[in-house]
C-alpha cells in the first residue's frame, strides 16, 4: 500500500476527551475514527489489524474444534422475552419496531438465539457435544461511552455457546475453551489472568473473566500472595476471622445516641472498635420489596454477591428514606431487632464473629447496646455478602488477597441448565430415546477491546509497537530524497520486491513530506520493520525495529534474509 | 471436518413455502436456518461459502486499488435527515432511540456515513482519487420477504464509495469498479449482463446493474438483438415509429360515449385503431398535487420515467376517483383538454406521433374526437415516459428489444455532486487552495443474493453443484463400511494426508448411516470432489466429480495428483 494514496492518514491531535494512551494512539495513528460517542469507523489501517485479531481467533476456535456461524443481528424480541431477560439484563435492551409491527432486540448476547437455532433441528446424543461461535457486531446501550474501542456501544465480539449432553461433557468443553482463550491470548502478546467472576445477567452458576493487568481497568480483582486463587472483587472469598467470640452475652440495653448517621458516629459516641458495631444497609427491588442486609461494622455489602444470594440479579436498589421510614424504621438507626417480618433480614457470616454488636434501634437517636442473633433477632438467610479488601486473608490457605485492576479482554460462562429451562423443547434425544435438556456453556471474547489492550501494553511516547502477528503492515517502507530518480526507482524496486516475497508493505512515497515527518508517523503508526532508502543508505537500506532503540545498514541481500 | 460433529446437517424437507431452488437446497443441505421471515442463520457450511465469496470480492477490490474499512451499523438519524432520505428512500427506515433519545437508522445503504467520515478529515487533491469499501450488514424493512437468499430483510453488502476531483476522474473509476465487478463475477461462475438502470433512491444521475440471466428473476430488462444495448424495464429506451402524421388536423368534436373505463371499451366504441386513442393517466405527490401523464394507447406509462422527470423519485402515486373528480374530471373519461393550469401535464413523445387522437372530455359518457396537442391544450413537460415491450424497435439501430428476466447481484453508481450538495462540508482543497466539492460514485455487491444466484445457476435435481473456488470444502471423502477396522484406518489415513496437503475436506465418518443416504447428502452438499473408501475400493479409491457423471477408480497416488 502507498501511504500517499491511503486513506486516514494521522493526525497531530488526539480528540480533547481523550485520556488513555490506546485512544490517543488509534485516532492519531489512523485505525480508528468516531462516528458518535462509542461507536467507530474502522479505517483501512485498523481494519487490517482487527482482521488479523479475528484471523487468531477463528483458527484457535477452529483447532478447538467450534464451528462458525453467524445469527441474524435483529433478535425477534420474542425469545429474550422467553428467558425473562427483557428486564434483567443490566443493560438497557435496544429494541426496534418493523413496519408490520414485528419487535426486535439489538443483541448484546445471542444465547436465545442460538438456542432458538439449535431447537429447529433434531438434535441426537450423537450431535453432542459441539461448539457453535459467530463474530458478529454486539450492542450495549452504555450510559457513558468514552475510552476509544475500551468502551463503546457497538462492536465486534466472538460469542460462542456449547452445547452438551451433561455436565461432565460440558466441563471438558470449559477447560478446552479456557486453554484455547490462553493460546489466543498468548498469540497477541497479552498474558490475561483468569479470575473467577460474576455471571451476571447471563444466567448460570460460574465463570471466568481473562484479565489483563492495567491500571486504566476498569475491573478490580484480588489474587492471592501465592497466585492461586484469583476472583473478581463482585465474588472474592476471604476469611473473616473470629472476633471477641469468647465474650459472654450480655444483657441487650437500649441507651440515648445523639449523633450522625455515619458509622463513624457511632464508633466516637460509643467509644467501641468498628467492627463491633452492626452495619445494616436497606435495599429495595423493582416491586418495593425490602431487604435488610446486615455485615459487621468493618466490613462492606457486596451487593453482586447478595443480588446473588437472592436470586435477583442485577435488580436491587438502595432504599429510600421513605422506605425506611415506611416500615417504622430510621435512616442512620437502622437495626434488625423488631423488623422480623417486615423485612427480609440477610446477615453476611461475619455476624457470627463478634458477640454484642452495638448499632441502631431503629428510632432516632436511640442505639442498642449487646445485640446478638439468634437471642435478638432472626435472619431469614444466612450468607457471605462481604466485600472483599486488600490485604484480606484468602481462603484455603493461598496466603493475603492483593488488589489488582484489569482489562477484561474476554470471559467464559457455566450457563448449565439456566436456558434450557427457559426455553422449549430445547432438548436432545438421548440414547434411551428420551427427550432431555442439554447443558451448555457460553465463551466471548470482545476484539475491539482486545484490540485497544493490546495498545495499552505496547506503546511508547511516540506511537503504537504492534506485535508482528498482529501489525496491520510487516514493513514500513520509507522513501527519502525521492526527487532522486535512481533513488526512488530502488524504493520502487524494493517495495516490488518485497510484496512479490508475500510480505506486506506500507510504502511512504510521499515527495512532499520531510523525513522527519516520516519517521514520526513510522514511530506513531507502530509496524514492527522500518525500512528506509535514502541518498545516505547507498546500495543498501538502513533496518530499525520499532522495537528497538538501534538502526543498522544492511543489503538488501540482508533484508530479504531478515524477511523471509 | 467430520460430518459426524458438524453442526447443521442435511434436512429431508425444504421450508414448506419454498419455490426456489437455491432457497430448498441451501435450507436441506445445511447452509442456511430461517430465523425469522427475511432473517437468517448461515450455517457452518454456509458461512464457509459466503466467507469465500467474500474473499473473492475482497482480493479483486483490493487489487483495484479500493481500501477496506468499516461504519459503524447504527447510522445518526441527523446524517439521513442531512439529506433528506428519511422520508424517500422508497424503503422504510428502521430507526431505533437509545436511552439518552439518540436516533439512530439501521443503515440500507452508507453514503452519508462515509460523507461523514471523510469529512472529518482535511481532503486534499493529492488524496484523490480513493474508493472506500466495506463489507456490512444492510437492513431493509420489505414487506414481504421469501425466496432464501434472493429477498431478505437483512443481508451481507460490500458497498463501495469512490472519491474523485471532477467527472473525468471518477469516470475512470467507474469504468474500473465495472471491470472489476466483471472479474469478481466471472471467477465466481456468473456472467452478468451489465444493464442500464434507474438509480432509485441512491441519487446521481445513471448507474448499472449487473443482471444474471434467470427466469426466477425480479429484475426485467431489455437487450438489444445485436446485444450492445442492455437497459432494464425501468429506463430502457426506444424508437416510437410516427403513426398518422400525415393526416390533416380535423376538427375537434364532442360525441356522446356511452362505455366502461378501458382502453378496450374506447376502441370497441369508435372502431378506431388503439394507437389513435389518447390514454390519460392521473398521478399524484404526498402532497396532493396533480400530475396527469399522456400517452399513445397502445403504449404504458412508465412510472419510474415520469418520476425522473418531475424530481418525484419515488413519491407518485395513483391519483384516488375523488382526486380526479375534484379538478372536474370524471374517471375513465379523463382529457388534458380543459385541464391545463389545473394540473401538471406530461405528455409522453409519442402524442407527436399521431394526429387526431379519440378520447375523454373529462366528463361521464362523453368523448372527443380529434384531440391534437398543441391546438387543443398544452404540455408542462414534454419527455419520455413509455414502458419499453418485447420487440419494440432500440434507438441507435441494435436491433429489436428482448425481454429478459434477471436477478441483480450487484450495480454501480454515479453520484456525482448529489451528496456533497445535500451535506455540508464535503470538499477537499484544490491545487489552488479553493474548497471544492468532491465527485462520488457507490458500487455494491449483495453477498447473499450472490450466493444464491450460483446456486439457481450451478444444481441439478440432486443437490447444489459448487464452482470450487467457493466450494465450502473441496472433498467430500466418504467412508463406507467403516465398522472394518483396516477400511476406517485408511479412511482415517486419507483423510489427515489431505488435510496435511491443505486440501479442505469434509468426511462422512458417520458409522450409523446407510451408503445411498451418504451419496444422496454428497450430491445435496455439492462439494466438487466425492472420494469414497470402501470394502470395494480396494487399495485406492473412488473419485467421481459433482459436475460429472462417471466414477472412476484410482490409487492414493493418482488422488494426491489430482488435488495437488
Amino acid at each position: 500500500m502507498r501511504y500517499s494514496a491511503m486513506f486516514g492518514k494521522t493526525q497531530k491531535d488526539a480528540p480533547s476527551d481523550a485520556t488513555l494512551s490506546s485512544h490517543k494512539l488509534l485516532h492519531k495513528g489512523g485505525f480508528i475514527r468516531e462516528s458518535t460517542a462509542g461507536r467507530y469507523y474502522m479505517l483501512p489501517l485498523g481494519i487490517r489489524v482487527q482482521q488479523k485479531i479475528i484471523n487468531v481467533i477463528r483458527e484457535e476456535m477452529d483447532k478447538s474444534g467450534a464451528q462458525e456461524l453467524i445469527t441474524p443481528v435483529l433478535h425477534p424480541l420474542e425469545l429474550w422475552q422467553e428467558t425473562n431477560r427483557t428486564n434483567t439484563t443490566g443493560f438497557e435492551l435496544s429494541v426496534i419496531t418493523d413496519r408490520r409491527g414485528a419487535k426486535f432486540a439489538l443483541g448484546g448476547t445471542a444465547e436465545e438465539m442460538m438456542v432458538d437455532l439449535v431447537r429447529k433441528f433434531q438434535i441426537s446424543y450423537k450431535d453432542l457435544p459441539f461448539n457453535i461461535y459467530q463474530f458478529s457486531t454486539k450492542f450495549r446501550d452504555e450510559l457513558r461511552a468514552r475510552g476509544g474501542l475500551l468502551r463503546v456501544r457497538e462492536f465486534i465480539m466472538k460469542d460462542a455457546y456449547s452445547f452438551s449432553t451433561d455436565e461432565d461433557q460440558f466441563k471438558a468443553e470449559y477447560k478446552n475453551m479456557w486453554e484455547t482463550y490462553l493460546r489466543i491470548y498468548r498469540r497477541l502478546g497479552l498474558e490475561p489472568l483468569v479470575v473467577e467472576a460474576d455471571n451476571g445477567y447471563i444466567g448460570g452458576e460460574y465463570c471466568h473473566e481473562f484479565q489483563v493487568e492495567s491500571e486504566i481497568g476498569e475491573g478490580k480483582f484480588f489474587i492471592s500472595e501465592d497466585g492461586q486463587y484469583v476472583a473478581h472483587e463482585d465474588v472474592a472469598k476471604f476469611i473473616v476471622e473470629d472476633k471477641n467470640i469468647n465474650e459472654d452475652l450480655k444483657e441487650m440495653q437500649e441507651v440515648e445516641a445523639i449523633r450522625g448517621n455515619t458509622m463513624e458516629d457511632g464508633v466516637k459516641l460509643h467509644g467501641l472498635p468498628d467492627w463491633q458495631q452492626m452495619k445494616d444497609v436497606m435495599f429495595t427491588d423493582s416491586e418495593g420489596k425490602l431487604y435488610l442486609a446486615v455485615i459487621r461494622g468493618d466490613l462492606d455489602v457486596n451487593k453482586t454477591k447478595l443480588e446473588h444470594v437472592l436470586n435477583k440479579v442485577g435488580q436491587l436498589d438502595s432504599a429510600t428514606e421513605e422506605q425506611i421510614r415506611e416500615i417504622g424504621s430510621e435512616p442512620g438507626f437502622i437495626s434488625p431487632v423488631g423488623l422480623e417480618g417486615k423485612v427480609f433480614i440477610v446477615t453476611d457470616k461475619s455476624v457470627r464473629t463478634v458477640h454484642n454488636f452495638y448499632g441502631g434501634s431503629n428510632k432516632k437517636h436511640r442505639d442498642i447496646l449487646n445485640i446478638n442473633i439468634d437471642r435478638d433477632f432472626k435472619a431469614d438467610l444466612e450468607a457471605d455478602i462481604a466485600l472483599a479488601q486488600n490485604g484480606f486473608e484468602s481462603i484455603d490457605s493461598h496466603g493475603k488477597l492483593i488488589e489488582k485492576r484489569g482489562i477484561e479482554v474476554g470471559n467464559i460462562f457455566q450457563l448449565g441448565y439456566h436456558y434450557t429451562t427457559l426455553m422449549n423443547n430445547s432438548t436432545y434425544t438421548d440414547v434411551d430415546g428420551e427427550q432431555k435438556k442439554y447443558y451448555m456453556g457460553c465463551y466471548g471474547i470482545g476484539v475491539g477491546r482486545t484490540l485497544a489492550t493490546i495498545v495499552e501494553k505496547y506503546h511508547d511516547d511516540k506511537g503504537i509497537i504492534w506485535p508482528e502477528e498482529i501489525a496491520p503492515y510487516t514493513v514500513h517502507l520509507i522513501g527519502l530524497n525521492l526527487e532522486d530518480e535512481a533513488i526512488k526507482s530502488k524504493a520502487e524496486a524494493i517495495y516490488q520486491v518485497l510484496q512479490k516475497m508475500g510480505v506486506e508493505v506500507l510504502f511512504d512515497d510521499r515527495t512532499d513530506t520531510m523525513a522527519g515527518e516520516k519517521f514520526a508517523d513510522s514511530d506513531l503508526i507502530g509496524i514492527p520493520y522500518r525500512v528506509v532508502v535514502s541518498k545516505r543508505t547507498g546500495e543498501g537500506v538502513e533496518l530499525k525495529l520499532r522495537n528497538q532503540k538501534e538502526s543498522k545498514n544492511i543489503s538488501l541481500e540482508e533484508l530479504v534474509e531478515t524477511l523471509k
